[in-house]
């Protein structure tokens, strides 16, 4: 095939052909399938990949314990998958998923790992809690 | 200062500090500020981030053309940042923008990069375009 063609399938195609990166990740984007927030940004391998479609929980791959990891395992915090995407290129997830639970997806605590936002003050910036983030 | 310090400096504290990887990159994910949509993730480096904040118009980092930029510089698809977050432990960041002219975020001609479902069928994946997509 040529490279056109090869595009033309990775972009246009049906078939899932995840293009992982040198350590064997995508990114994958966990929102809300509600509210559509962003909940966190993690990383899964093949493995991961494979077990969230099979199983319908959100599975990663955690690259500081260098292991696979089924979110909420140790904090309950499960995420049912309502639906998973590829973007154009196919190295990229995006989730939307259902928390289950108490509490929230980050492990500081708040609903969402995203609970900073970053301002400009006199040309510094800042870090400051989100109006929402509680 | 401790780890537990140098922790608490990251997730709690009021400085921008980002984790870029060895690349010297971060991921970013840029959702639509009215309709909450992912419309795709790219990667920033410290100038990207920098021009980001001091603009308020999206700059990625071009992997795959190794150089700075910024969003709609060709294509007219100039996202304009409303909101700009970091993540708990500062390696991954939230846009919500304004996409301004016609057409979509993504080079295929979509609004969303991420036009495409996931779907199991009898064992296999297929992808399917989503019915949100056009």
């Amino acid at each position: 095939m040529s490279d056109a063609d090869d595009r033309e399938a990775l972009e246009r195609g049906d078939r899932l052909t995840p293009r992982f990166d040198r350590d064997g990740l995508v990114p994958a984007v966990a929102t809300d399938a509600d509210s559509g927030e962003v909940l966190m940004l993690a990383y899964m391998n093949a493995e991961a990949l494979e077990l969230t479609l099979s199983t319908g929980h959100a599975h990663y791959w955690s690259r500081s314990r260098g292991e696979l990891w089924r979110k909420g395992a140790t904090s309950g915090q499960v995420q049912k998958v309502v639906e998973l995407r590829l973007d154009c290129d196919q190295d990229a997830v995006w989730l939307k998923v259902r928390p289950q639970g108490d509490g929230g997806a980050c492990h500081v605590g708040y609903r969402s790992c995203f609970y900073r936002v970053a301002e400009l003050r006199g040309g510094d910036v800042r870090l400051a809690e989100a109006a929402d983030a509680r």
